[in-house]
């Protein structure tokens, strides 16, 4: 069972991807097989239909949706940009969303670090709702990691243990939702 | 397996009430067991952390609560006030949210009808972001009735045999999903 | 000039209601003329369509109208439970959009306090989208405050002095927009 | 007086773009001097904090930022994707949101069409949720236009004489706004 496991943020130091190692365990260890986006895997064209050719796309947004295609869950690591995803993801969602919608019966969890106190707590609800029309279950529980700059040590550990006991737990419960058979509902 | 079946409405006539019916025929053909709320089921004090006594509650909420608790799904329709659910039906919510939490690893599945033309789009949103924090599992797909007051004819049907079949998709989706152990992550 | 200040809980210890006392003051230094409602204020029925009767509503209900019908401005101190406002609260609100609806054309700024560390930033995003329907111009700052249970000293005042500065700025910002015009465009 | 108009959508024909002329001509009655987008006028590259050097942006965006900075007010047309904003325009607001937080004070209506039956309800949420934390006034009213292949004539004008009308109502009332002052609170 294969899952793929992204970050919504191009950043190369991303604090948001290393939240991704946690949940990863977490799904490993529960049996699933994750394929991790390179760090500029989100790095697709600005969504414009003029784009699209007789129902194909460009390279870059094909290999994307070839990726989707593969994975029966998904990890997403959301930042907060203005109270909501980053543009960066929204745009990315929009072009898996079009036909046939690459995201259809898959199983998604998300959650994320930002700076301030609030810890993407209002990302997670704009990605939980825009998720839902594509035919996605959202695994109830996420993970919010507040005061991103002193969350990390100095290897980039996350310092909160919890935290990352609660990532790995909803890695584990992604795969066991979609082992119960979730996606072919 | 027992299903809770309700609506946000405490209005004797409510055409909310009658989209029940439909998501109770897919419930029941996928091997549930429904409890249908009493039109007054709703019908509790306002929430007031005052009327908490040593963690036990005002009768009718416990009644609530127990409902709840007896059940390991929930099908709710919800109208649309002002953008979101109903007071009534958020009342009920924050009641039962409190300690121990009794929606707890239910699944759930919401869907409305409305008399305006947006059929409850806004207010499933808000359901879908309010059942999140209690662990419950909200199935994706819902069902949107605008138009309220021309959808249903003399004998109280639905006119349109698409929407009743989605709500009847919905319902034995919600049953399936508890079936594939969904309620146990 | 008048204000309507109220805070969404019927709790008589209401941390919420403190808020108040802050954003009043900003909203008096700046000219306004506040009406606290009492801490049952709120103390209304359950909607119930059917408890209208030739477009009058029962005596509570007629009473609150009328607060808001002779205020312009609102300050709502709104508690977050299960990631959106109290059901206390939304009642209220459906309450007052009965036609005709009481609310439109008046200006409203809320904030709130909670427990935990979020500090109902999810509850004042759900206050503005329900406002907006009723043609509520929303104050774009909110002041949350995190912690509540730390947050005030033993007199009940907030300890932290720039929280309270935030919301006599709301406070005083509201009475501006007022004073500016906006309930009459 | 001036107000930038844009759609949150780059494609050639967008049906987006056709509504702007309505809320400009209310716009321009009221006094407003406006200055609309060219249709690439989005097309920015992808949010990513490594591209900022010393608090300069890469030029398009200088130029995308600076078009706001001139303007007092924003006329939004925004389309619809999966229940919200496009990843498009979520990215042009990101990259406005960056220090100094060019929306600063502005005042901003938004509105949309969809192919749909729902007119974009969702995205104008979420385009208001995003846009209130940059310290943005939303106009409460908002105007939907459903099922946008059959909304517009031969000729590209809305054939529904009271969208029009209200989409002119929401540029008037945004110049309005804006000559009360609002934008100096």
């Amino acid at each position: 069972m294969k899952i793929l496991a992204f970050a919504g943020s191009l950043r190369k130091g991303s604090l948001n991807r290393r939240l991704l190692r946690y949940a990863i365990e977490g799904a490993e260890a529960a049996g699933g097989v994750v394929d991790e986006l390179p760090p500029d895997g989100l790095a697709l064209p600005l969504y414009n239909e003029d784009l699209e050719r007789d129902g194909s796309y460009p390279p870059d947004v094909e290999a994307w949706r070839a990726r989707i295609v593969e994975a029966e869950g998904l990890l997403i690591a959301s930042p907060e940009y203005n109270h909501g995803m980053s543009g960066v993801l929204k745009n990315a969602i929009d072009w898996g969303s079009r036909p046939p919608n690459v995201f259809d019966r898959k199983v998604a969890a998300s959650f994320g670090t930002t700076v301030g106190p609030y810890g993407t707590a209002r990302s997670q609800m704009n990605v939980r709702l825009c998720l839902t029309p594509l035919n996605v279950w959202v695994v109830p529980k996420t993970v919010l990691v507040p005061h991103a700059g002193k969350a990390f040590d100095a290897d980039g550990e996350l310092g909160d243990p919890k935290a990352a006991d609660d990532l790995r737990a909803v890695g584990r419960v992604l795969v066991q939702a979609i082992q119960a058979g979730l996606g072919r509902l």
